[in-house]
């Protein structure tokens, strides 16, 4: 359970498909009292995902639903969401899948403007590494973004059935319209998602003593290599144009690297124009992941950091402490590291930017030794 | 300090360059009591590795090294490497630069046999975010690898010498030749380093709201992204070659999916071959991850893991050690798992994978559920 507050749907809610994401949202829905009917073709995948408190199987005498969430493979959302549209003639229907466009597109042909208006895709922009309802877990969307896709006949109610939704499970909804979702996953989710594959695949024949030099850089970014193939032929199935615009863009980049590193191959690193290739692609990429927001997915940096050389020896970080207080500066965080081996620490102090110059002058006058990030 | 035994290396020992390797170098060292000389072209670099307690400058009185560490960019270590086997006739001399075959025939063009026997390249797998003696860390090299890479004509004393440093820093002494090292790198590190940067830089002009759907994964893709481009640069000019060849066979992939992309976008997702690339590319995807090795360095998995949901009762984890006991199977490591909202939880039991699936069928039996990975 993730709110204190009563939940803003009252349900019933019908979950289709007890995967991860499916039976995630039923538990936390349980966890408030909201009843939840579960259903997916899969017997054993029902069983567990009741089995572990998410809800009751669907019977024929279950009521009917408030909201009904498919959270199916993406590739059969569509006719899902459709099927849900007929058989539940007053619910909200929403679905979960990776892609937007493509699903409006198909309830836009299959169903009537008054069904149509029923239905708000969404997107909750969260997961694991682990697939299944035995990776459920009813804290998974927890300031997590959830964007609610809504087209252009969706009705309010509808939308603000499917915005409650996403905030009964502690999620931040992120209103954006089909199209403009799809391009933005193709750049923050499914083009890193092929990345990550091309990086990993260059190791399927390499030597093992190449891998044995492997560092956190190579498994930071290939960790997400380790997706399914077939989740991701369906997910990029329904978004092909987007995905494959930002790969042309990216192999743009990627022949301009390949040239230039020929040429310092073959006339010398020093070769007019040799390494150019590779400190534009790289100082570029410093530029874009400046703008990644960090872990808790606010900006990256509300506060400058000042960092401080503090000797190892009893007092001196209150000291510093004080005389921060005496220069009149506000300490809205801090960070102490202290190496091994080091005779020193270094205290990494958030401040409002606008006082961070002031502090580092001021400190270093009263003999500090500020140094540089 | 990360041993406890007389240090291998008896020093003095000269370090040259006082950026993060140099100083973490000289830190370590000191720690164990070898004299430690440094030098940096940076007199404030200098003086911060200094108040850190790395070593002393070097200066006219000092004693001649035994050993000299070249820990300076890339770019200049060759011409810094040769200077110093001239300055220093007895000493044994390294450089930690993270391309080989490049200085190596540096040093054979500018180096007599008998002073080119006294050097031996080396490449330590360590390296932080942050950058200059600031970050430096006494504990930055324990148990990573550490390339020894003695050239043909590199004698076995100083081999020796080289790979004893190595050891006294805690790092695991890998040898490889020059050029294997070089293509090794360029797999696991220069090439993710640049996919990385491809990544983010499509990220440059994304909308705000598409960042804000940013997630853990595309934060690990890119992570590495925020490196320093003239220090690529002059790690990748002495890597051209290989990292290019590697370049075109990921290019080729990447064509083969912007293909398969265009005809789904064109024809519909179900075009003949149309996802077949992109299951290709993910699934060769899952194979490369899967041979990079684990955090501590080990093969990725030693032992097979057996999940078996234990309800959420007192007493039914005792229940379940008792009966794998019973089952005469070892338990050889164990992680629970219980997620939030769930009425069970998950035993990760780590056995011998000759023993898995007995212990899954048994438990089974016993009336277990035993769930798939």
């Amino acid at each position: 359970m993730t709110s204190q507050a009563a939940p803003l749907t009252t349900g019933p809610v019908q979950v289709v498909g007890t995967g991860l994401l499916g039976t995630s949202i039923a538990l936390c829905l349980s966890g408030q009292g909201v009843p939840v009917q579960l259903s997916d073709a899969s017997p054993s995948a029902l069983a567990l995902a009741r089995d572990m408190g998410a809800g009751e199987p669907v019977h024929d005498a279950s009521p009917e639903p408030v909201v009904v969430v498919v959270a199916t493979p993406p590739d059969v959302a569509g006719p899902v969401v459709l099927d849900m549209l007929r058989r539940h003639p007053a619910a909200v229907v929403t679905d979960v899948a990776s892609v937007k466009a493509v699903i409006a597109a198909e309830v836009a042909a299959g169903a009537d403007d008054g069904a149509r208006a029923r239905y708000v895709g969404s997107h909750p922009m969260a997961g694991r590494e682990r697939s299944g309802a035995v990776a459920a877990d009813a804290d998974l969307f927890a300031g997590r973004p959830w964007v609610i896709a809504a087209h252009d006949g969706a009705s309010a109610a509808a939308t603000a059935a499917v915005r409650g939704l996403a905030l009964d499970l502690g999620a931040l909804p992120v209103p954006l319209a089909p199209q403009e979702h799809d391009d933005a996953v193709a750049l923050v989710s499914h083009i890193p998602q092929l990345a990550a594959s091309l990086v990993a695949s260059r190791l399927v024949d390499a030597p093992e003593a190449a891998l044995s030099l492997a560092g956190q850089g190579l498994r930071d970014v290939t960790r997400i290599a380790a997706s399914d193939p077939r989740l991701w032929a369906a997910i990029l199935a329904g978004n092909a144009g987007p995905v494959a615009a930002g790969l042309r863009e990216l192999r743009a980049d990627l022949d301009a690297l390949i040239a230039g590193l020929d040429r310092a191959a073959a006339e010398g690193p020093l070769a007019p124009g040799a390494m150019g290739a590779v400190s534009a692609v790289v100082s570029a990429g410093n530029t874009g992941v400046g703008r990644v927001p960090g872990k808790h997915g606010g900006a990256p940096r509300r506060y400058a950091t000042v960092q401080v050389l503090v000797p190892d020896e009893p007092g001196e970080l209150g000291r510093l402490f004080g005389e921060v207080g005496e220069i009149g500066v506000n300490i809205e965080d801090l960070l102490l590291e202290h190496s091994a081996g080091a005779r020193v620490g270094i205290a990494h102090l958030s401040v409002v930017p606008a006082a961070a110059a002031g502090l580092e002058q001021e400190l270093t006058t009263r003999g500090w030794r500020v140094v540089a990030e």
